[in-house]
């Protein structure tokens, strides 16, 4: 099978223009099949100020109303998406920019309204995803850069934690392809102790992770980030990294710092 | 050959839901192998009003500036571009929204600066634009809707008139397709008397044009539209159509109404 990288970048990168700069050098420079799957940042908000979009809390979770969904839309699928595209096109990166709706790559089902009516957010049933288009790209030597944005296929964009899509793709192609995930983010990995920066673990699978939860060691925001890579994992993908864009591209063909995740 | 319509919509269009809904209707009724290219409507000068983004000219001419170039990046790139790609989803058209900078499918030239700077503003060198990716989506069942956008290489993205866009696509790909070029706008078709809207020009060829032209009888605003639509015709591309979308799109392998522009 032929590799794939897929790379999803986190916020952090994408707010600080001389972090932003280097993650693209270094993606436009892997030598494999690869895709870049992002979302928004702080940029969202900036500009959800100006436009007078207050983000919209309930129970301490964010909801994605009707003008949170335009927003969104406008930034990540729009001005954060095409901005990545053409800085990456001229680093001789052939990148195209994608949302879930285009060529229906990423269909999903707006969440159901429980206890709390989470808006425009789509869940993804990973069955459900249709890659043939993604392989087209692939094939001819195109670099699907992906906003994290999905749709329900009656026409309406809904918002997708950019995790999980990553997290999703790697999965179903991974039928089809060596699948190598990596979250970039701005630490050098998944730290066992989260004062101390230098506490990387290098290597986890279930049991480990199951422990280090159990003994409440892991910061809260990244139990979801490694819950999604072990989703991976568990579906077929070979291996999935965690850390630092300067560790985790260069020389991906060898031994790479960060946390390595595999069964 | 195989058949390619390349249609652009006008932003009268996109501004009136009902007139939208009714062209998206049309437009993924098409048969063919199609293209869309969209500019966007009056919703970049009212999300610019509440960004605080007024509209910049220099001696009666519209200039992007830097403001502007990253709104409408946004809002044609981002929030048109997606909608009328999940719009398109639900009606089983396969739609794949892309800006110029995208598989690099527009490159351009920022405007030379001379008595005006027009800012980021991109000129398209015909002979410069690489097809090879639209059609490797055209050729497996996937439908570009493109902004018009454009990109200089160099990691800028530029603003660059739809219909002209739509014109340039037409004139490169009419080496590879049969291609049909439909301007689809608020009026019946090229009026011989502005005043009444059902003078409507049904034949138009250069001789014809430019009679038209000497006796003043042409509106302004419809000049630049002809001559992108000759400049098509004459390097090749088969017709040109211009009218209402209703009449261009339904039943497109029977005579059509609007304005024929043939060699």
């Amino acid at each position: 099978m032929e590799k794939l990288c897929i790379i999803k970048v986190g916020g952090n990168i994408l707010d600080d223009p001389a972090a932003q700069e280097s993650f693209l050098q270094q993606f436009a420079a892997v030598q494999q099949r690869k895709i870049l799957v992002h979302g928004g940042g702080k940029i969202a908000t900036t500009v959800g100020k100006q436009l007078g979009i207050a983000p919209n809390y309930i129970n301490g979770r964010r909801i994605t109303d009707k003008d949170t969904i335009d927003l969104v839309t406008m930034v990540y699928g729009g001005l954060v998406n095409k901005k990545l595209v053409a800085v990456l096109q001229s680093l001789n990166c052939n990148a195209i920019g994608l949302t879930g709706a285009d060529a229906n790559i990423l269909p999903a089902i707006k969440r159901p309204v429980k206890e709390i009516d989470y808006g425009f957010v789509g869940d993804i049933d990973v069955e459900q995803l249709a890659v043939s288009s993604l392989e087209v790209l692939l094939n001819n030597s195109m670099v699907p850069v992906i906003a994290a944005l999905t749709h329900d296929g009656k026409g309406q964009v809904l918002n997708t934690n950019a995790d999980t899509i990553a997290s999703a793709l790697a999965t179903v192609l991974s039928k089809i392809y060596e699948v190598r995930l990596v979250y970039c983010f701005e630490k050098k990995g998944v730290l066992e102790n989260v004062a101390d920066e230098n506490s990387v673990i290098n290597f986890l699978d279930r049991k480990k992770y199951n422990a280090l939860v159990a003994e409440k060691k892991l910061a809260d925001g990244i139990l979801p980030k490694i819950d999604n890579a072990f989703a991976a994992i568990e579906s077929g993908v070979q291996e999935v990294l965690i850390g630092d864009a300067n560790d985790l591209l260069q020389n991906m063909t060898k031994n790479v710092k960060g946390t390595l995740i595999k069964k």
